[in-house]
């Protein structure tokens, strides 16, 4: 299941060419994406099924889990992005994706440029929802000198201040699981002024190996 | 150094882009496949520069490496191949390299069609070779039921074989150490009857973590 073609959400699939059937689900511009790209085609179409999901349409997986994507707002993948990206389009080359099964639900949002109305709605009674931690400011990479764009010019809401996550989703779903996270982020480190604000708001901090029962 | 565009020689690419200056050589004709595909744009050219190296031209590494390319018999990359793709091309597609220091000389060969004679000569002094060790049988995927290509088919001889590299590079070189081994290749299993006539011949089988002192 991708909810986008970014780098970061499809290079892992160039490590699963090795002829084992299955099958890839994404939004229309997801798949075109990937389509597009000749790399792509190593998964070959006579054991990689892709099938093409419509957002706001629920669907099956397996083990009786019922899906639904949904449109969040986001940009198109770097490498895709063109001269003057929108930096929070609401298309389908960036959605979220909610699970329900034996009445849990679980939400999956990896890249937010903002917190939409219709989706603060459908996390207001979640079980838990994973959501983009990739900055705690928005500057964060500028000031460490590790990059020369800023969260929102990357496409993500920062994690602190007054138009971060830990505000837009206050009292928002059972479990709030920070994911997504990157390097520059001080929450990642333990017992840090940042890492304490988002314990302090009821966040947590997502770790690999980690399972979520609901 | 890229001797190639094949995923498995530039999908590694792909987790190198965090903006850390590097240098990328390759040929001509491996370079513009990376140009040629959006998806490699994420290695920032402001950071990442690309230099094109002329096979048979020497050219020097940091660590007082000199290094020289060379063409190697094999094809275009899966993802490009088209329709009808020449197997054993000597084209800048699949090149090898030499790396010459302090008087030891070392070859890395990860993907050979046949051993031209030129290459032949250019080993019968190396102090190693690391060579492509695919497969050990032409046929080895298909018997496995693991794929439905020949080793020949992919652009790589057999390991074994009266046209296979133990006999290909008897002789050639003071190591001779394969690379580049299959999952289905039985030379991994020690003690199989592969492995002992890899032995025997007096090769050896790459592992991961391998030093190699010259």
């Amino acid at each position: 299941m991708l909810t986008g073609a970014e780098v970061d959400q499809t290079a892992g699939l160039l490590t699963l060419r090795e002829r084992g059937a299955f099958t890839l689900f994404g939004t229309e511009a997801t798949l075109s994406a990937l389509a597009d790209n000749p790399i792509f085609s190593v998964l070959s179409a006579d054991v990689v099924m892709r099938k093409a999901i419509r957002p706001g349409v629920c669907f099956a997986l397996p083990g009786a889990i019922e899906a639904e994507l949904f449109l969040v707002p986001g940009k198109a993948p770097l490498y895709l992005e063109g001269d003057n990206p929108d930096l929070a389009a609401e298309t389908e080359a960036n959605v979220g994706i909610e699970l329900r099964a034996a009445g849990a639900r679980l939400v999956f949002i990896p890249g937010a440029a903002k917190l939409t109305k219709s989706i603060a709605e459908r996390l207001r009674e979640a079980d838990a929802v994973l959501f983009d931690g990739t900055l705690f400011d928005d500057d964060e990479m500028l000031a460490a000198g590790t990059g020369v764009k800023t969260g929102r010019r990357m496409g993500h809401m920062p994690v602190g201040g007054p138009d971060g996550a830990l505000t837009a989703l206050a009292g928002l779903a059972r479990r709030r699981i920070l994911i997504h996270i990157n390097n520059t982020n001080p929450i990642l480190i333990e017992g840090s002024p940042q890492r304490r604000a988002v314990e302090a708001a009821g966040f947590e901090v997502a770790e690999d190996g980690m399972r979520i029962e609901l």
